[in-house]
């Protein structure tokens, strides 16, 4: 479906009464741009439920199959059960779909992508195009300048996960269980999950479902095919994703293997002007990443920088992202911008 | 000094207000020896301060020179400088100690001793033992197992570390910060640090003082030293340690490169009839280590063994362990009883 951009952008974010949802409304305020219109769904809502922000209040419409009717954008930020049954229906409907689900995101004809790396892959698009998880997007950056220089060719990724991605009532368990022994969990480490555990002084070595098969879960698995896709197929990532009890932004341990030895000072110049990551790394300082601090930066940031103590071709390094924010929202919104950055898009 | 220990064996616990200094007695306790006689010390106490456990109480001496006095073992359990200025003190009045700060750790005529692994080295010793670092003792079986079998070569450890590790001011700041919003903070990344965080819903990458010329900190080069002094010298680990906001237990996230592939099925099955690491892997039913779940075992717990995606020669797993007690006080009780096992010791 051609847009014409110049007037009226109807966008619809469908999941609004979710966190992921809250933040999407707030980033497409924040463009600032008098055309676009948003319009809220969620596909489960209470009698009446709206949402408030500093502009203005938003009354969220029942998911329905004919939510699409009118909207050019539909951004989702439900599970992967609501993007399989009403992505293709937004389609139909002449919406272009952004979605932040896992479910489209290695069909090969959707593109997959990361703000700072890839982002002319949105004009590829048939429709759909998918954001990836948080996790990716908060490495993908440093990897590719990292990559552009020294080429990368492994990557071991230790993460702490904060509980937010679970979603809102993962958040309201952890908060709770801050100051009562609850009688029962629910959340973790997800909420269709067969056996829950509490999060409370617990670190939780399982994010989704895992793989029988190969041992990995699904959100270590998401990173390693996601960045093969999104960087360089030519790229062994194995991951270890683990839940620990903050509330938001998730932090990465990384150790990079790559063809030519690493120049530390010369990574660090490449990052000081970038405009997607943040240097945080004076160690006489005691500067480096704090996923408290890091809530809606636009920029992933990264510390700890050094040399592993034996190979001259391995670097470790710190980074840290607000899941909800850089990981999601922010992508999402930065993606529809560079789709309406064009005059007529289709 | 040659000790008859047919009969009294006088054992002096070094800060046993502290948190591994009150595992430390409980642990002698539960030896049900009767001929040990516990004495309680502590460089900084308050007056009449005491220790109760389910036995007894203890009343608490302020440490001097002349503590040593009449003691066959002292079992330290203070920081660095309390530990260079007293356990040559206790050496020189007779006594054999048993040391867990890291002052003494990588002097070549100290024993570095984790228990399960080279045991035997105690009998090395010239007056003082040293108990290594949480971190090394939890991985260090497991990794023993691996090398016995499949030859280790490299190592990257991520570790999500509890504030008990810290101390019990820490403890008592983590807990009140669940409730208040403190105005200041005093114990993260450690007491004496220039800056300082907080561990609310924070993850903090620095443990310990950091190593300018690489990049490291002091922790982090523990466990690489002390892996390279207890197992072998031709093993390359590096490590990454983060404190995360968990009352107590260690997690570590461990990859490990072998010179012959890795049987996984054979690992496990060697795991499970062992005495010094217990196996918590079943993804189906979602079993893996838990840090909230192991206080108080004597053995490591290890889960999410699998093969590297890509690398048929290497592993990750997830291990986990009681830093209080195994990885302190359980082992440096189990090198006294090594000790005392022998009917004359010297």
């Amino acid at each position: 479906m051609v847009i014409d951009v110049k007037k009226d952008i109807n966008v619809g974010v469908v999941g609004a009464n979710g966190l992921v949802g809250y933040e999407m409304i707030k980033c497409l305020e924040e463009l600032n741009d008098d055309r676009i219109n948003i319009f809220t769904y969620a596909s489960s809502i209470s009698e009446g439920e709206t949402i408030v922000t500093n502009k203005t209040k938003y009354k969220i419409e029942k998911l329905t199959e004919d939510s699409f009717k009118g909207l050019h954008f539909a951004l989702f930020a439900e599970n992967n059960k609501i993007s399989e049954k009403y992505v293709k229906l937004a389609i139909q409907a002449g919406c272009i779909v952004i979605d932040n689900s896992s479910y489209f995101r290695m069909h090969k004809e959707v593109p997959l992508v990361c703000i700072g790396v890839n982002d002319e892959d949105v004009f590829l698009h048939q429709g759909i195009i998918a954001s990836p998880s948080c996790c990716t997007i908060q490495l993908m950056r440093s990897l590719k300048i990292l990559d552009d220089i020294f080429v990368v060719k492994k990557v071991i990724v230790s993460t702490y996960q904060s509980v937010s991605e679970i979603g809102k009532k993962a958040v309201e368990e952890y908060s709770m269980n801050q100051y009562i022994n609850l009688p029962e969990y629910n959340s973790f480490p997800y909420y269709e999950s067969p056996i829950h555990y509490s999060i409370k002084d617990n670190i939780i070595p399982q994010f989704e479902v895992f793989n029988l098969e190969n041992g990995y879960s699904n959100e270590e698995l998401n990173i390693t095919n996601e960045t093969k896709k999104i960087l360089k197929e030519d790229i062994n990532l194995s991951a270890t994703c683990v839940i620990v009890p903050t509330y938001r932004g998730h932090g990465e341990s990384v150790y990079i293997e790559t063809e030519k030895e690493v120049d530390i000072e010369k990574f660090k110049e490449v990052i000081k002007k970038d405009n997607y990551v943040e240097l945080k790394d004076d160690l006489e300082k005691q500067i480096y990443p704090l996923v408290k601090d890091c809530y809606y930066n636009k920029k992933a940031e990264i510390g700890r920088i050094r040399k592993d103590l034996f190979n001259t071709n391995a670097v470790h390094f710190f980074i840290v992202g607000d899941n909800l924010y850089l990981g999601a929202a922010y992508n999402t919104v930065m993606i529809l911008k560079t789709l309406i950055d064009k005059t007529i898009i289709g």
